[in-house]
C-alpha cells in the first residue's frame, strides 16, 4: 500500500494546471477528434471531470464522514455530462474544473484531519463496502486514467500518418 | 491523414508546459516509482525526451533535408539516457527539455517553410524510406505516448490502494 493523502493531493492539486497546459488555446480538431461512435473526446472528459467534481469525490468522502448508521454513496451518472450540457470553451470548461477542484482539495484537507479517518468505510452501490483510504485513492488514480485517455485520443489523430513507426507507438493500437 | 505543421506544433510546445505542470515539485516516491525491473520511472522518461531532443528528431530532419543521394539517418540509440547521467533535480531536467524543444520548434518552423517538403525522404535504419511527414507526425505521437506512459506508471503506484475500484481503472491493467 502507497497511499497518503499529503502525496495523493499532490496529484490532486497538478491535475487543473496539467490539462491547461495540454489543452487551453488547442484548436478544435484536437478537442473534438474521438475514438469513434460512443467514444469521448477530450473536451467531453473535460466535462465529466467537472461533473465528478461537483457529485463524486466529495459527496462520497461526506457520506462516509457521516455518522448515521447507513452510509450509502448519493447518486453518481458518469454519463451525465454528456446531456444538456451549455456549450462554453474549453479555457472555460478547464476554469471550472480549477476552481471546483481548488475547492476541494481544501474541504478534503480540512474534512480528513488524521489518519484514523482513512479506515472509515461507506457503502458503493456496486461494490458494497469500501474504505475512505480506497475512495481518496480512486480519486487520484481516476484523474491519471483521463489525462491517460486524452493523450491516447489525440495520438490516434495521427494513427496513419506516422506511416511504419506506428510499430513502436503502442498507444496508437490502444 | 490528418497532419499538418500548424497544429502538429501545438502539441509540440505545449509538452514541456505539460510535463512541468504535472511533474515539478512532486515528492521522489512519485518521480522514481516504476512497473518493475527494466522499466522506467517518470524521471527516466523525461531524460529520455531529452535525449530525442538532442539526437534524434532534428538531425533526422536535417537529414531528410540534406541534398545527398543518400540520406542515412543519423545514429540513435533510444537507451542511451540510462547511461552515466549526471544527477539533477527533476526540475532542472524539465528546464532543459522546455529549452531544447523551444530551440527546435524554433528551428522546424524555420525549415519547414512549404507542404512541398513534407513529402521528402530519408532512410531510416530499420523501415527503409520514411518521410518528412511521417518523422514529424511521430515526433507529436512520441510526445504523447510518454506523457502517457508517466501517467500509467505513476497510477500504477496506488494499483491496491484503490480496493475493488480497480476493475474500472483500465489504467492499472496495462
Amino acid at each position: 500500500m502507497n497511499f497518503n493523502l499529503k502525496e495523493a493531493m499532490e496529484i490532486l492539486e497538478r491535475t487543473p494546471k496539467t490539462l491547461e497546459a495540454m489543452l487551453s488555446g488547442l484548436t478544435s480538431d484536437w478537442l473534438h477528434s474521438n475514438e469513434g461512435e460512443g467514444t469521448w473526446n477530450a473536451s467531453e472528459v473535460v466535462d465529466h471531470l467537472i461533473e465528478c467534481e461537483k457529485t463524486n469525490w466529495i459527496p462520497r468522502m461526506e457520506s462516509i464522514l457521516n455518522d448515521q448508521e447507513r452510509k450509502h454513496f448519493p447518486p453518481f451518472d458518469r454519463f451525465s455530462h454528456l446531456n444538456g450540457q451549455e456549450s462554453k470553451t474549453i479555457e472555460q470548461a478547464l476554469q471550472e474544473f480549477a476552481s471546483l477542484r481548488e475547492h476541494n482539495v481544501t474541504k478534503l484537507k480540512k474534512r480528513i484531519t488524521c489518519d484514523q479517518l482513512l479506515d472509515l468505510t461507506g457503502i458503493h452501490p456496486e461494490f458494497g463496502e469500501v474504505k475512505m483510504r480506497e475512495l481518496l485513492s480512486t480519486w487520484v488514480v481516476h484523474d491519471l486514467t483521463h489525462i491517460n485517455q486524452i493523450v491516447r485520443v489525440m495520438a490516434k489523430r495521427y494513427q496513419t500518418d506516422v506511416g511504419p513507426w506506428k510499430a513502436y507507438l503502442s498507444i496508437l493500437q490502444k
